[in-house]
């Protein structure tokens, strides 16, 4: 089968390699969909990688079901599946309180699963846990792949944020590219919050603007002084920061009021001005801080629902398997629309 | 009567001032003790302060009531108060939600309260709200005062943090000093948590060990090895630090483990290496860092319930009102044990 | 000026009395609107009242600051005004934590407020404490004033019910009528909750639908059934049941899903058939019940909320507030449409 | 291998049955332990049973793995584990999140589990799935077997009410033999709740007082006067009740505060009265009941931590497998001190 690999740091390759034959856990996954994620871009630029190489890209896959192993009583051959993401150790106290995104047996790094240490989706199939295979119902597979990252990480951190999230409350999503669209998607559908979305793009605005933002706002230097008047000068409860560079976090800190929440998914490498002592020293007294990961597995049923009920959608362009080199270029010039997902050329 | 005030940036008297007469909703407390913290020095050192001067200092306060206002009528003379430091507006979401000290109609500093933009208790009378007089039963007021924020201050801290505190947890304590110390003997009393305390100063890690910390550790660069060793590899899930500084933050940083708690109630001018970023950039995954500020009225009563039961206790050392100025200077020099507190030198 | 007033147990009377005038922590309404609630039928054709004697009725109600205390800081006269119902005594650990409805220090009975102990709203001026009179902003006073019971009621159920009304989640509302047509809009504002409705009257059911329920079923012997069928079995996350008869706490009892909650708000003296012993003997394992009191002030800043943003409202028949006596007949006869609410003959 | 077995309604037997192979996800205990609980003893008298028979009775087992299934990873030969009691589905919301003690899959019954329609520890060997096996550490397999149960269950209890259960509160254990006296333990170790007990039995009494119990009661006419008096007429925050009798049942009713908690862990087949309507008909207002069932897993491992800390302890009295019959007459005539356990008669 096709499968595309990392085979040495920086180097990937779309190679032919033996079907994989589940363990007596496991089930055998006819890939559908696979998603094309920035971290995969990570994974693919970086210079060293904690993991075994070569390596098959893809954290977001969904498919059919086509083996399963002797152990597995709960799948069965033929049923649309979509993969949960973080495959813990299912023993830890994380684990066993239904946290397996924080898996306390990996601490240096992030959970193993598809595509991060373990083979993943961007291939004709794909071994995956039988109890990380779940069920899809009448979703299609090729828009419910990228559920699994895209719609997940943004689910989870507005749910760790949902105490702060009642009536009468305001969040600041900054960066309403993909994840964060979601994010204003899973505010509008689940939390009273009434939504600033910020971005340097405006047609992105106009996206989050039809998906429930309430304002929106293109970044600039006013974007903190805009925030503080759309508050009556108080600053929102939540910040949700998808970008995570020096200047997003600086209008997180600048914008969260007393007692609010920051919570940040986006990658880019700023540093947070959090200083020891009393404000305008840092931070305002009694915020707290956040660096969600992915989402459990209660969390993926829950944005499983949503998308059952359409009340989220992830926009999607489908490619050929055999492109992918080509559309993780697409991926960093920017120019993907939405999420982008990887089909096998299966006759 | 006598008062202890600032009355010019830098710049601190005993001077002779009014007895103040309480407005319609006030009482009038014959103060017992008033007691000296950290942050008053902060105050006297300012070289611009928000408040109006003169201004009496003292924070934690506790005495008689001796006259009451017109409007009051859950407080009697002769009962005997402690005073509670967050003086809220009292309408806004925070305040309805009794969180005072997370008043949002301040967010660009604390919440006034006695010796914080009110005339405070370093005197021989002060007016007080009626809602802010908390009874003492039959508490000792010299013992009691410093219960109002040495207490209460570790109190809320350690409160935020109890979700992370369940069996099996472990907490790691930054600074044993007087909130330090106290913080200890709540983890002691109040969860099921195993203390792990580091400090500069053996003297006071003895003292936290006789007070329940489980271990003791002298503050050195194999702190964070030492942590690690400890706790099997994992780290802690809540760190405590009482003192804010770069090096005390960067030990919270490497302690916490993944889905950890960082609390930091210092006011060492740290800063905390939040970098946005998969791990090792930054924190672990989804540990949540909050800067709590002094505690609730709710706060304050399970502190006083704690220390009507003995559970926990000030250490204190008493001086006489016209000392002030020296005990402050007692204070900056490191000589203070435990909490020094200022009596009225009444005939 | 006129107050309609319960003069001896069943007896009530519009008499002529004298304005009253605010203590010093009071501010006095001219009262532009008050709502008539069945509990006011319940005190008009008491036996025995645990109040003094006479009481002018009525606790929704909203309308205009024209004079305040002289202890009075944050309300001013010309404000517009809803009264909060509950006033708790401020200090016990339930009003500390901002739950004056279950304020400790009236165990027996409810918490006083206006219309139950203290002089109502039913007159053209009332006399509230100031801490209790919330700015309505720009609401319209009459359309506000039922949303201090009727809406408030509902939502404080709705909220402590939150944890189970995450997404995927299906909520069963029992009477549709007042309160319950509420439920059902806070629902569908504020949760993910599937809501399924039942009454006896398919002109409640038909505005519910158009409210937010999703389901709407003619009371028979087959509910419980129907609710399985369209729960796959398993029944429903939460019962709110806003009639409380035993026919309704049975269908509670058969619906709820094991570790679900059921509510109950109705006051129609039935009893839940709560059996210690295994299903099927009582209610499913982990099944929580509670039986909720009006809402905290906190629950009214949030229904505020809602009805300044249009997401819920009361519809109210308007009569003057001399034909009180008339209007409560009419409630007893089951013909008001919505809320009925009194509006003072004022030139 | 020698089990004891329920092989028709109402009829035991001591049997000779081959011993069992591991399927691929399970492991094969050596039995070192079985406790004997009153469960058992309902199951053996029950006039009907939804399980099929013969079923090796037995859910609080402990002893050493001596083979692991082809797909076990986590498991291996030669350690020695406590088996987990509740064999949920894992895919239901309730197991997703970490209550399989709770799983929806089983909606008429309790969750399945050894000795409960799976064969139990009653026996020289019993298969377990693997993820059920719980690491014992260096915990004495004897003395832990009735942590499967006698402890998880109390602790559990506890657990849900935790949040009423701060500093300042008063919890009240209805009979305080074998669980009740660990609901004792686990109240003095990981709350700051005041503990009233009461018992028909001094001798109990008595124990619980060594225990941590601040108050103990000798049940009477009198004692929801007593519990008033003790608590200073508030009554109590939160009633465990593990009788469940009627006479149980009225007293905590009579006993709970407003807002309070009421857990029902007695099967004893009293009816609470749960009348709708303001009090006195019925429960103070606000009032939560609830019917817990077992544990989670997490529980269980936080009662291994308390275990592993000395902190909690059940009582046990040692007898041969084949003294099965006697021993379960010995527990119904009341005579067990703590603990029953069946120790398997090996060479």
């Amino acid at each position: 089968m096709k499968a595309f690999q990392i085979v040495a740091p920086r180097e990937t390759s779309l190679r032919d390699v033996p079907v994989p034959s589940p363990g007596p856990s496991d089930v055998l996954v006819e890939v559908a969909a696979a998603g094309v994620c920035h971290s995969d871009l990570h994974l693919a630029h970086a210079r060293a990688l904690p993991y075994e190489l070569p390596l098959t890209l893809g954290h977001e896959l969904a498919g059919r079901v086509v083996a399963v192993g002797d152990a597995v009583t709960d799948r069965t051959v033929g049923e649309q599946v979509v993969v949960y993401l973080c495959w813990g150790c299912g023993e830890c106290r994380a684990c066993l309180g239904g946290a397996e995104n924080y898996c306390l047996a990996h601490h240096d790094d992030s959970v193993p699963g598809p595509g991060m240490g373990r083979h993943g989706g961007m291939a004709d199939y794909a071994v995956v846990p039988a109890r990380h295979a779940v069920p899809l119902g009448d979703l299609d597979p090729v828009a419910a792949a990228p559920l699994a990252d895209a719609a997940l990480t943004p689910y989870h951190a507005v749910d760790r944020a949902r105490p702060h999230l009642g009536e009468g409350s305001t969040a600041l999503v900054i960066g309403v590219g993909g994840l964060g669209n979601l994010a204003v998607q899973i505010l509008a559908a689940t939390t009273g919050a009434r939504v600033l979305a910020v971005d340097t793009d405006r047609s992105r605005l106009e996206l989050a603007a039809t998906h429930g933002a309430h304002e929106a706002l293109v970044s600039s230097e006013d974007t903190a002084a805009d925030v503080a008047e759309l508050t009556a000068g108080l600053g929102v409860d939540v910040v949700l920061d998808f970008v995570g560079a020096q200047a997003t976090l600086d209008l997180a800190a600048a914008a969260v009021t007393t007692g609010g929440r920051i919570s940040i998914s986006g990658l880019a490498a700023g540093r947070l001005p959090l200083l020891a002592g009393p404000p305008p020293y840092g931070l305002p007294w009694g915020v707290s801080v956040v660096k969600p990961y992915a989402g459990s597995r209660a969390d993926l049923e829950a944005v499983l629902d949503l998308a059952h009920a359409g009340a989220i959608q992830v926009p999607v362009e489908v490619h050929a398997l055999p492109d992918a080199a080509a559309v993780l270029e697409r991926l960093e010039a920017g120019l993907v629309q939405g999420r982008a997902v990887l089909v096998p050329d299966r006759p």
